[in-house]
């Protein structure tokens, strides 16, 4: 898969790096270790230690191999699909919060996160920023407090953001990060299924907010807004993967999506006459660089009640959790085996900085960052070179009758950490006066738009329903070749059924004031996975249903080598449908919505 | 193409029915003879009378074949695809012409039709009803009128009518439909394309008016509705020619989609709430079997000044012309040769019926009918029994690598004249009380989602569009056997450049007063392509872009006889790539909006 770069513009890898990947591969490791040294608990900060070590020696590479044209094409496309549904999730957590996080917070925690990972992650590719999900965290917690005495909100959010953060500098240093070798599709899988369903309900809640604030005028022309804002995204990437035009026109159209559609949507609304007349809710903003509310930007935490400070800590924990597996699932799927990355990643010390932007975040009263999963991977897309390779395929029916099919195929990407610091200064200058004011001119209903590409890309490319059509199908369609034809048809049943019983409990529970548990469900499936199901699957249906989210070499160097389940198979039977699929019909590259494929 | 029926319900076609083809393909042809003879215009009433003899003896079996489930699944779609339409095009012809014609008249009309040509047509396979040309036809003669003395309007249509039947009678006994012969793609895909166009504009029109009478509310709601009506006919019609699910249930969805799809919006248009309350116009309907206006059925055309009558016989001349382009094409493409058919059909004796029927609804005051350009084929697919065969194509790439494709075959067409009268005797129940009430609770905004998925069907399977996109994409990945590839691109260029300036030519003159005139464009089209654009393209070129429209050879016994154009080539050279792609890819389904493939 990794050939050499072909693009002159990339400078050629420089001949150490081989050899330096090769021994930091060993050197975190506990294979041939003896006695306590064995238990990774019992080695604190050995991870941590290892990551920055092992990544450390690129960093100059990191900032000169910026100088390409993808690197600006991936800040300008990164800093819409960053802030865009930033903007989004916040519109829903400021009403549903009492307004206390509004658009100016969310754009200072989105710019601290871009400034401290693009400079100190060891891993810069991955984008750190506000979710759905922290937005659905911090409304029900907003609930819960409500219920008690609303004004303890702000101080009690500072210490469930400091216990979260201690939280996160524990895993780091006793190196739990590790046990993320063993989330596999299974959970992963369900957690996109999770988010893409959540996305659309907040989606339909948005237009349904806006009937009920400015009126069925207001309300409808904001459907119509949301639904062809969808359409136009979703066109133009569909046309981008197409063979229609050359491709460096379809390059364009896939990298410039979100602006075009952004930039036409905000336009139309304003056009004047009945668009204009019917007075559709725009994008609240306040002055720039002060808090929405009334206040200083640190928080007075240290007046919270003791009895509050400790009820703060499970929410903490269940914060730290909802990071854990957010986050860490997100930076491995910016590391997916199909990107040809040739730098190192480190999960150990960038999950010591999430616990720093965490506190800062907590103590400022700022919505927490973390790794955004639906996004990414567009990142690491973004700063690919792609290539269309024609397969010819001939058939038995003679002479002109082959069958032409493009496979695209990655052959670089442009690592380097300047695109995700310049995002990080665009989203500070959004925060000025001026840009403030042009972000107040966007419709609501274009949020709505975004919930729903951003929702359907993850419900669309997830396998829970390629799997669903596949047993619907008509049999004899199928190709010969395909994995699943090995497994027995009840048996991918039973799979996707668990992995649907999970979605919809998760999904169920987080429309309850006992949403804050959310993550310990989707943690669960993991050893749901590894300990229970290996007794209702055959080997060989599970190594075609499942395979290990983390694939990557490189990436396993930092979570101490590859995973053993108890089925002890070789990874090479793993992941046979992927395989099939990148060989046959190459990859697909990273919509902004999808988990992975 | 015409395997021997498989379907044990489908009758075994009678030993002497080949003779009997065979026999009268022979009987009216030019092409023995001497003399004035040669003259097919000497002859009157000859092509009429081979039409009766070549027809008269099936006429018990289009009786007895109708007992199968086909007949009642097409009655219930024709129902619906007749009637929708319809409504669609009379809501903007109501309100156009000062609300003479109104959804009473349009309904009768239609019933007229089918009854008409369903016991006394030759080929009843072709439906005949309203179209937005006549629509168009009749409110632009409504602006002339109205320039003048509008009271006159009733009777200048009756006369109008009357000059157009005779014209009819004058066509059909003279044999001139034989020119039909000459009609190529080149004319017939311009006018798809055109039609396509102007039912866009229709549907917004819709759109546009409901913003005027009923406010922004009503207005932004119905986009919706329109849009989701649209996009749920079209889902759904997708996923009937997909390989999900069981052919059987594919079929119903093929059947049924507009049943569906209109239950379920206009019970969505009555949800109480803030849907119902946004007020959205119905189908105004007036009292049952009584016209629009206070008016007796018979127009008393007598009154109308001697002046004005002679004012009417060029625009009967129009009618003519529109009709004589639109019901032929229709009647050719109901009975195309993807079609295994095994009756004859008539256009001689079919026009002169028309000419009736024209000279009926002309003193009744109705909307003339005719064949309806993009659902005649409908019809004749709803009767088609089709099988989806496996296709494997073997790869040099090993065993388990073969490509499987659904290849669509049609195995036979019930052809039978029970369909189409049922279908008549639902307009007739659709005129009483109760059911006209049923009509008044469907929004019009439906019927602007109608217009959407007839026009875009229209314009999406049309080749225009289709070369166009060839033009576009890139060479490397189109197939090797593409006829396409064997003609000069700028020959391509040329060939669909022309017809889209034809095309715009008649969208323009159909939106000015002028629009009466759109028949003759249209025409002018035959000559342009049969004695100016042999110079400009190669032979072999044209044989690929081009095809005769009339290709089924039962179809030309009625015409006398296979064409000649200047080129003289085999007629086994024309139609490459409808050939390969029925051969490769089997036949498309026939969709409600689609002229062809």
């Amino acid at each position: 898969m990794a050939k050499p770069p072909t693009d002159p513009n990339l400078a050629p890898e420089p001949p150490e790096w081989p050899l330096q990947r090769e021994a930091s591969a060993k050197s975190y490791t506990y294979e041939n270790e003896r006695g306590w040294r064995r238990y990774r608990m019992l080695r604190p900060c050995r991870g941590m230690y290892h990551d920055v070590r092992r990544r450390l020696p690129y960093y100059w590479s990191d900032i000169v191999d910026a100088f390409t044209y993808r690197t600006i094409a991936s800040t300008i496309r990164m800093y819409f699909v960053n802030l865009l549904p930033a903007v989004a999730y916040t519109l829903d957590m400021y009403r549903r919060t009492g307004e206390f996080f509004g658009i100016t917070e969310a754009l200072f925690s989105s710019a601290l996160a871009a400034m401290v990972f693009s400079i100190l992650g060891v891993q810069p590719l991955t984008i750190v920023g506000i979710t759905g999900l922290i937005s659905l965290f911090n409304y029900t917690i907003y609930d819960i407090i409500s219920l008690y005495d609303v004004s303890l909100y702000p101080s009690f959010m500072a210490w469930t953001g400091i216990w979260a953060a201690v939280f996160h500098w524990a895993i780091a240093v006793f190196n739990l990060c590790d046990y993320m070798r063993y989330v596999t599709d299974f959970s992963s899988e369900s957690f996109g299924m999770y988010v893409g369903i959540i996305y659309m309900i907040k989606g339909v809640e948005e237009l349904v907010y806006e009937f009920e604030q400015h009126g069925a005028t207001a309300g409808y022309l904001s459907c119509i807004i949301a639904i062809l804002y969808f359409a136009s995204i979703y066109s133009l990437e569909k046309l981008g993967q197409s063979t229609v035009w050359k491709p460096w026109f379809r390059g364009i159209l896939a990298d410039y999506a979100y602006v075009f559609a952004t930039l036409f949507w905000v336009g139309f609304s304003h056009i004047p006459g009945r668009l204009k007349d019917a007075d559709i809710s725009k994008v609240p903003v306040t002055e720039a660089f002060r808090p929405t509310q009334p206040r200083g930007w640190l928080l007075d935490f240290w007046t919270l009640p003791v009895k509050w400070v400790f009820v703060a800590l499970p929410f903490g924990l269940l914060l730290m959790l909802l990071f854990y597996y957010d986050h860490n699932v997100s930076s491995i799927t910016a590391q997916a085996r199909q990107f040809p990355l040739k730098k190192p990643g480190g999960f150990h010390w960038d999950f010591f900085l999430l616990g720093c932007t965490t506190f800062v975040a907590g103590i400022l009263g700022l919505p927490m960052p973390n790794g955004l999963v639906p996004q990414a991977p567009v990142h690491t897309d973004s700063l690919t070179q792609y290539e269309t390779e024609l397969k010819i395929i001939s058939t038995a029916e003679g002479a002109g009758t082959e069958i032409r099919r493009p496979v695209v195929k990655a052959t670089a990407v442009v690592e380097q950490r300047v695109s995700h610091f310049l995002m990080g200064l665009a989203l500070i200058g959004t925060m000025t006066g001026p840009l403030l004011t042009v972000l107040h001119t966007m419709p609501s209903a274009l949020f709505a738009g975004v919930f729903f590409v951003v929702g359907w890309g993850s419900i669309e490319s997830n396998s829970i329903v390629h799997r669903l059509v596949f047993l619907m199908s008509e049999h004899r369609f199928i190709q010969r070749d395909e994995p699943l034809l090995r497994v027995r048809p009840r048996a991918i049943g039973l799979f996707i059924g668990l992995q649907a019983a999970g979605v919809a409990a998760t999904v169920a529970i987080s429309q309850t004031i006992a949403a804050v548990g959310f993550p310990v469900l989707i943690i669960l499936l993991i050893p749901l996975r590894t300990h229970v199901m290996p007794r209702w699957f055959l080997l060989s249906e599970l190594e075609v249903l499942d395979d290990f989210t983390c694939t990557n070499r490189q990436v396993l160097a930092s979570l101490g080598g590859a995973p053993a389940l108890p089925e002890h198979s070789k990874e090479e039977d793993w992941g046979l449908e992927r395989r099939r699929s990148e060989q046959r019909f190459g990859l697909h590259r990273q919509r902004a919505g999808s988990l992975k494929r």
